[in-house]
């Protein structure tokens, strides 16, 4: 099965929510956990225990983890791990974009089928779309996806999104339609997008993109589920909203994680 | 001392160049070592031997150690502290970029005193060059330096960098003058840049920055160091080009790296 095709079956399983696993020290704070790599294990392994059966995905933030060096990535690992044990799938947020033979190997360390191989990568097109090519290829033959950052939810990513490209269409909405491109060429939903849920008009056309959302910005940073009907009117792609902060910060109570969750769905 | 204070002295003090540890499979090859993280480990501490005091810096590229796990960031730590006994200054070249807390928690991670701490980062301001804020910060704090994405040696990078922003600034020539604004408003060169060296007509004017630029493309992708005096032509800026293929497939002898980075100077 493609990654869309699990992604779609999983939304429809669950509360089609994706819940991200951002151990920073305010939520460490909140858990009462320590500043260190048994803390970031320990928050990590209570959010999906929790939440597994409930969400499509988790985004573990890769920041969080790379900031206590080879130890913080082995905990990544065991997370991965975990969180297959659960069924939810996992999109791990590490904002890659390299050229050549580097992107290939950034390809092969997080949708390979090494110990950070995992379902859904996010990354970033400044060194341009065609670019990513190796990682959508690796998505393609591995049965993975990959979102590309099209319009992100912070203010200061107008600047270069909302501007246009060397052959004048306007940056996102050059990073939707050669996704689109790219998927009706190999006829599988390989590239989706990552579009901010913060956004009352997006700038970006979304009704011909078929594949998948992935939408940060949902609960602390303003956003709303209900909210985005409008915001991501008319596509046919499938939504996938990502709620970090006002999910993690109900903890560490599992019921409380559980509430959180329910509490940001549409009634 | 700051980064750019480091780097100042020491590219006076040697053949002033940057060397990339890429540990991928042609060179693993070439080299004879085993595709894991020994070879890969053996690989780069041969490079760092016999290159250590003859280069300004070495460019570890993370993508390659990633690719192996936690196990390969651990190599990566080792790597980082045996380049740090030779002197010479070490940029990792991770390409990173994200916004608000995860962006701290890069910067923590890289330009903070962990064991992934080093001289100096690439980033990535496809969200915006104020994202990038938190390693600017972390850096002047910490006397790092930040090398900012601007244009490219790759041929899709012309797409976004050429183009234009939301408020009609170039998009490369705006990460230029924001770049160089930044330093004038902290009173010290932390924002440096990467510039292809691969552009007969680069398309920005860097005549008016004077913090660092890194230079990849120069060997095997085809620019050359007395190339530069034109392309970069007029800048008060800190020139640090950077090789990689060229020099590493002429291992693993000592004398033949040394032989290769000799070549690659202008004569």
């Amino acid at each position: 099965m493609t990654y869309f095709e699990r992604l779609s079956r999983r939304c429809e399983e669950t509360a089609g929510i994706c819940v991200g696993i951002d151990p920073h020290g305010g939520v460490l704070d909140t858990w009462s956990m320590s500043h260190d790599v048994h803390g970031v294990e320990r928050f990590a392994m209570g959010v999906i225990e929790a939440l597994g059966d409930q969400v499509a995905a988790f985004k573990p933030q890769s920041a969080f983890f790379e900031m206590w060096g080879s130890p913080g990535i082995a905990v990544l690992e065991r997370c991965i791990s975990a969180i297959r044990e659960t069924g939810a799938l996992v999109i791990l947020d590490v904002k890659r974009g390299d050229i050549g033979s580097t992107m290939q190997a950034y390809a092969q360390a997080y949708l390979g089928d090494g110990p950070l191989g995992v379902d859904a990568i996010t990354v970033s097109p400044y060194l341009g779309f065609g670019a990513l090519q190796p990682a959508f290829e690796m998505a393609l033959n591995h049965g993975r996806g990959v979102y590309v950052l099209a319009r992100t939810s912070n203010p200061e990513g107008a600047d270069i999104q909302l501007g246009s490209t060397h052959g004048g269409a306007q940056v996102a909405q050059g990073i939707v339609d050669q996704g689109q491109a790219w998927n009706d060429m190999a006829g599988a939903n390989v590239v989706s997008l990552v579009v901010g849920g913060t956004h009352a008009d997006l700038g970006i056309d979304l009704t011909e993109f078929t594949s998948s959302l992935l939408i940060p910005g949902i609960g602390t940073q303003g956003g709303t589920i209900s909210g985005l009907e409008s915001s991501m009117g008319g596509t046919q792609a499938v939504l996938l909203p990502s709620v970090s902060r006002e999910v993690l910060m109900a903890g560490p109570d599992p019921q409380g994680l559980r509430d959180a969750v329910s509490r940001v769905l549409p009634s």
